[in-house]
């Protein structure tokens, strides 16, 4: 499956985030902006063990941020938030609109505001830009979100397919992922960087979803080549993890237990 | 060492939280306050790794929270912070003003408002206490702050001692631990019950300090047995962490590494 989008219009790739939910609810919204906050919804190890049905709708999720990733509910794809916008890339590697009254069983979100940009000539593969992060974000028990809008020669995505209940583990579902490739493609890729110590919390290490510039395909990134493009980072030192109020599931669940950080590695990588 | 306190008036035992350092930054205040957020200054993490100097200060750690624990630069005693006021309970076993420019390397603050009250009659030791917190607070995966008004019995705190420089792990620093106990002490057990998953990052489970009344002594509990008291206690599904931003100890610390499990029940429990 490739793609040979022409969308190079920069003035759309590098303009300031859209705030399109950004006047919902003005004093919380305006100190969460101020603080610069990561915020999570829910946990990763409740993902882990098949909690795929969310409390926190998109529209409540957008008050905590412009840009992020996360998933569904019954894990119906992955989510990148870009400009405001919520996107849900589905297991035909498609991308779709999120309706504001959904909920999500985890996402990451955050205000994006760069405090570094820097032009990148490729060729770069993920191991490249991974070295390079590692300069540029030199603090490994900080908060990064990293933006890399670009040409990408070869991109390779994957999404995970609707679940059905009873919802299976994560680890069982990620062994049937639908896998992606696009050539020549200019879009983003949307995530963080988070501390080891999230392990369980959230997923340690590099995260990226990618979506591209006409906002109709993406996925979970796992391998690229990047032509050319412009890295654009934000750093927080706040981490804010909301958990849902009323969900016997997770009430329930044993999140601390068994190997969480191998189980991630094994979902998230 | 033993006090008799005889400070009985209830209604400065159960008054409502004096908010006394409420009024300084209206905005933030406000949400954080909505939002009932469970906030923390640094991790219990980099205190095991002997990172004792901190960088928020009480004055900034008072926008957060007007109840709550946590300790001081160099681990110069136990924090209290009870309506609105800090407290240093120093190695001496004395509760000390705090001065809201000094610093914390670790403080764990909440705005609280009692969701549920209850008397509780005596004798009752930690274990029964316990035992009915499993009952009331039935949310293992959610973040409880408790607070114990009552005449106690017996109250057996210790308080860590100040550290010099190079400073040595908690692990060393609490063989070494003064131990006090109060008889017929009235006062307040202060503090938090927290998910098992929170690991490092903060104390899973139990972890209460005691001040009196006539906030003259207290310190961490290890023991006590409750003649008769109220129970209040307060909920929140939100965790607000905040680490340091220059702080090259911190920076550099493997927070995630070794038995973190294991050593924080040595050092806390």
């Amino acid at each position: 499956m490739t793609d040979d989008l022409h969308h190079r219009d920069p003035e759309v790739v590098f303009a300031r985030a859209v705030h399109a939910h950004h006047d919902g609810a003005r004093g919380l919204h305006d100190n969460h902006e101020k603080a610069q906050e990561f915020f999570q919804s829910s946990m990763v190890s409740a993902l882990l063990q098949g909690i795929y049905d969310g409390e926190m709708t998109f529209g409540e999720l957008a008050k905590h941020g412009d840009f992020g990733l996360g998933t569904f509910d019954a894990l119906d794809g992955e989510m990148v938030l870009i400009d405001g916008r919520f996107h849900q890339l589905k297991s035909d590697g498609r991308a779709y609109d999120v309706p504001p009254d959904w909920t999500t069983p985890f996402a990451s979100v955050m205000f994006f505001e760069a405090e570094m940009e820097r032009g990148l000539s490729g060729p770069m593969t993920r191991p490249d830009v991974e070295s390079l992060l590692a300069v540029l974000a030199p603090k490994k028990n900080g908060f990064y979100a990293i933006r890399l809008d670009g040409l990408y020669s070869w991109m390779k995505v994957r999404s995970v397919p609707r679940q059905s209940k009873p919802y299976p583990p994560l680890v069982e579902v990620v062994k049937h992922q639908p896998v992606f490739e696009f050539e020549n493609v200019r879009g983003s890729l949307i995530g963080f960087r988070l501390p080891d110590y999230t392990v369980g919390i959230n997923v340690p290490g590099y995260h990226l979803h990618f979506i591209d510039d006409a906002r109709t395909c993406g996925g979970h990134m796992t391998e690229f080549t990047l032509a050319d493009g412009r890295l654009q980072l934000d750093h927080t030192i706040n981490l804010h993890l909301e958990i849902p109020e009323a969900n016997r599931d997770f009430d329930a669940a044993e999140l601390a237990s068994g190997n969480v950080g191998g189980e991630i590695k094994t979902a998230e990588s």
